[in-house]
């Protein structure tokens, strides 16, 4: 039997590594099928020991309500904010979320989870499939750099920081479970209010079994409120969570662009579409970020130089993706990176030598305008035939200056019209050619600036990435910081919000959300499986937050409420990026919510 | 001072060798032009070492006549086939070839040479341009394989067999030359008779100087036939030396199929089209014979997966390759290499992934058919609108039969015209589908198969290769095998000879002929600067003789004169491939030519 073999028993596979491994049978499954069995795969073993001790005063399983605020360790007996009924508040449309946690001294054979029906004191009832109740899961992480400062950097060696095992993703696919002595085990709960709900206070129980035995009846209500947030698809906010369609074909073993890979990213892409995202993420050349991924990305146009020396480009590719995205429900915006990649070198099929070949060219050479005026030239061309130039951004990263302007020097002798994007420093020099310009949230847009922006119907953002200590959604950050990222973008009366990765996966992101760079969970939001997180079921919280804000403060203007004007900017005070952590996140949330959920 | 630029100052600099080195200084040539100063490159060192003793005996120096059969050695005084008259014959519009040889006890400053003009007894004269006298130049070369049984098989230790510096090369280029005390030096003249010469005896002399003072005047006579060998590029000779584009443009640093590579080949494909070439070597797939040589045959065809799945080819590349060697003159047939390479892996470039990849398939699986009747669709259609279908040929290498008949057999699916081609071994079985049939020299052809072929208009040869210890064209080859090799297809009735490599040159062609594989010369007949060498001008001998004796047969089939057919045919007896090397080419060669020229 080989490693592989006993790696399938086990449950302890990895799709990756199969994958890595060509002739090596595969555990049964057929190549073009994702390689994790939904329900069976084992999680890491967990480097902490339970203490005998403090599990001594624990026999018979337990369960309890508790907060959406912590994650519960595996092998500790949960303390923190363990309630007996959990009361939730929402807008009639909006997800609110619960947490649970069972804590057992004695093996669960078969724990599993239901929810009875949610009615109002005037006999409403919400629908069966509002409300579900998943499993946790565990998974690897690490921690913020050792000197606190942020999670930059590369990693080579994961054991120079802590290995941590964290409950993050949230698993509809684990119908029931063993669960060992000793063992503590989250469960996310999860109500979509239907928005023709009728407004009221909705109850009902999660029942927590071992097989029809029951551990545990505890109580949840749902105060609807009669507003109503709209479909994600109406959300104003500007969520621009790049996708990695790579990293989806290589996990799932399936040819790029084709059916299959269509197939297993499409609900993955629809759960993206229900978090409000407006842009499509687009590579119109080789690895615009020089591979920094475990997938990286290839070019979605076809660059072809003729032996006769003159370019040719074809768009299959990038037609696939955009119109596979547009069906999704993603169609406000499509980025194309980049002219200016982070390796100024572009690659190309060379008919003459029958190769791939590169160019390196820096914008203001001769041959950098040669290439991308032939590229932008028949891109705009394409873009208009296909009805998306007004839609599409050319996307820049943070350059030099003068390699930015040489760059929009090129862009606008292609085509005046073009729009163009950058996720970087605050620059006054090309603001105004920016149509989406995303800002680092340390970085401040001049309020004349921002108010202009809007009246000319730009979009005007900030980003987190690796460099923040908090906010930040690494798999080990404190969960309501990504709620916390929205408030502050609300309160900054920015369009939204840019986080660089939504799916590009480490080798094993069920197992291991560490990568060779940056602090765990950095590069993903979003598991396979198109299973979601506590990390992006918060971060959507905050969006439906700055959604309701957004709508409150639209109809306080229209109604001249200034006190509710005042009070919501009142409620945004509090959101001061240097308070983290000495002023824990949910303080800070939990507090607004209050308040919002108060209009 | 780098290696490199004492190179470049000793003469001892390496083309290849300075192009590997991306950014080193290149002896103040640009890219693009050839790396060899024509006239001053310096031959390796001779690994033989003169003889005090017999040198002893030479002082000032000497020069005489000696014989085309023979390579002098630089460091050994010249015994053999001295002679002090050189007397030559030739028909009309023939070439015929000499050998002089200088020796010297003392340097020699400024030795060059010079033809005196040639007169007939009756006062005509033969155009100044008419001889040309160069010297030659010594290259180095090995042996056979150890057990004396060809030259075939891997050879990554050159020290296990003889290391020989052979004058091989014929270096127009070089005008004077200073030659050390204790050195020979041999001189290639040849007369390429025009047409319109007057028959008779024309007379001169070459004058071998050192400086302006004369060394010897050697007398040269040619005897002029009243018989006309038409223009090379009206011989019927069916001669297939494949060309390698790929090395033209690795040794003269140019970029594959530019202008400047076109100019580049122009010189060495004319001196091709000059020996009687019939055919166009084309690559129509990625590495065709597995890479075997210095430089790998890349395909000429653009092979192009679409992101949807389907073909797409492009024959910008074919196109120029074949339209320049009709330009030059070469513009019978085109082989097109090949649907059976000697790697079953099929090289194309993939959209989706945007990488070249592999597909490994053999003939008759499913994979297979599908993609070749993709291509060859698509080329029958571009041939035949380029007006070249008839003159193509789909051409194999021997492959197991069944293989070549599954191919066959999808070639006929997509066209039932294409022309085949075949170098391998005789197959009754599928002789019929082969329009072009050359079979290794110890194989044979039936009688009435090779008459109904020739009735037929069909293509029928033989070939040599590393194979064959005699006759053959290694660079320590006897030189009279070279013009054996025609007579002998001329004694098989056959149209021509095919050998695989005109110019796939190793690293450095004029200082080492030696190759990782094979015995030294093996790769190539020519050398770099369009220089000829006492092997090809041979083997050209060799096939005027081919066109004198066919001309000669069809005169005397049309005249009726059997004693001329007898006499023919009777001349051509002694051609027995196991007489060699005990019967040496040259007695059997020289023997055949005294009669030849009798007609």
């Amino acid at each position: 039997m080989t490693r592989f073999s006993i790696l399938c028993l086990l449950g302890l596979f990895s799709t990756s590594m199969l994958f890595a491994q060509n002739g090596v049978t595969q555990c049964g499954t057929p190549t073009g099928q994702p390689r994790f069995p939904l329900n069976t795969y084992q999680e890491l073993p967990d480097p902490a020991t339970p203490s005998a001790e403090e599990w001594a005063t624990v026999s018979t399983p337990k369960a309890s309500w508790g907060s959406i605020d912590y994650r519960y360790a595996k092998r500790m007996i949960p303390t923190k904010g363990l309630q007996k009924v959990s009361v939730l508040q929402g807008w009639r449309g909006e997800r609110v979320n619960a947490q649970a946690v069972v804590w057992t001294g004695e093996d669960i054979q078969n724990l599993n989870l239901s929810l009875t029906g949610f009615k109002s004191s005037k006999g409403a009832v919400l629908p069966a499939d509002a409300c579900t109740a998943a499993f946790m899961r565990y998974v690897m992480t690490d921690q913020l750099n050792l000197n606190g400062k942020g999670g930059c950097g590369n990693r080579p060696d994961h054991s120079l920081f802590d290995s941590l095992l964290v409950a993050d993703m949230i698993d509809p696919d684990l119908k029931s479970m063993k669960l060992p002595a000793r063992t503590s085990q989250p469960i996310w709960v999860q109500c979509w209010i239907p928005q023709s709900t009728t407004p009221g206070m909705y109850k009902g129980n999660l029942l927590v079994k071992d097989g029809e035995k029951l551990i545990a009846s505890l109580p949840l209500e749902i105060k609807v409120s009669s507003r109503e947030l709209p479909q994600p698809s109406e959300w104003a906010y500007h969520l621009d969570l790049w996708q990695n369609p790579f990293a989806v074909a290589r996990y799932y073993q399936v040819p790029l662009w084709s059916q299959a890979h269509m197939d297993a990213m499409r609900p993955l892409m629809k759960m993206l579409a229900d978090a409000g995202q407006k842009i499509i993420t687009t590579s119109i050349m080789h690895k615009p970020w020089n591979g920094q991924t475990e997938d990286y990305f290839e070019s979605m146009v076809t660059w072809l130089k003729r032996a006769d020396g003159t370019w040719a480009f074809d768009y299959t590719v990038f037609d696939r993706w955009v119109e596979f995205m547009m069906g999704v429900g993603i169609n406000k915006q499509i980025n194309c990176y980049s002219m200016v990649p982070w390796k100024l070198s572009f690659q190309y099929f060379d008919q003459a030598t029958n190769s791939l070949q590169f160019v390196t060219t820096a914008p203001g050479e001769p041959a950098y305008e040669e290439m991308w005026m032939a590229m932008l030239t028949s891109f705009a061309k394409h873009l208009k035939e296909k009805g998306w130039f007004d839609i599409c951004t050319i996307a820049m990263d943070e350059r030099p200056m003068e390699v930015m302007q040489k760059t929009l020097k090129v862009i606008r002798k292609a085509d005046p019209d073009f729009k163009v994007s950058l996720a970087g420093n605050y620059h006054e020099q090309i603001e105004k050619d920016l149509y989406d310009y995303c800002i680092a949230i340390g970085q401040n847009f001049p309020e004349d600036v921002r108010i202009r922006r809007a009246a000319e119907n730009k979009r005007t953002t900030y980003y987190t990435c690796c460099s923040e200590a908090h906010p930040n959604t690494f798999t080990f950050s404190d969960p309501a910081e990504a709620v916390w990222i929205s408030f502050y973008s609300s309160k900054k009366h920015l369009d939204g919000y840019l986080r660089w990765a939504y799916n590009s996966w480490p080798l094993e992101p069920l197992l291991d959300s560490r990568f060779r760079s940056w602090a765990g969970g950095d590069t993903y939001l979003v598991y396979p499986g198109a299973r979601s997180c506590l990390r992006f079921e918060r971060l959507i919280e905050g969006i439906q937050a700055h959604e309701k804000i957004r709508i409150l403060r639209q109809e306080f203007q229209e109604k001249g409420n200034e006190a509710g004007l005042r009070k919501i900017e009142k409620m945004l005070v509090p959101f001061n990026l240097g308070d983290m952590p000495e002023i824990p996140a949910a303080t800070t949330v939990n507090r607004a919510y209050s308040i919002l959920n108060s209009f």
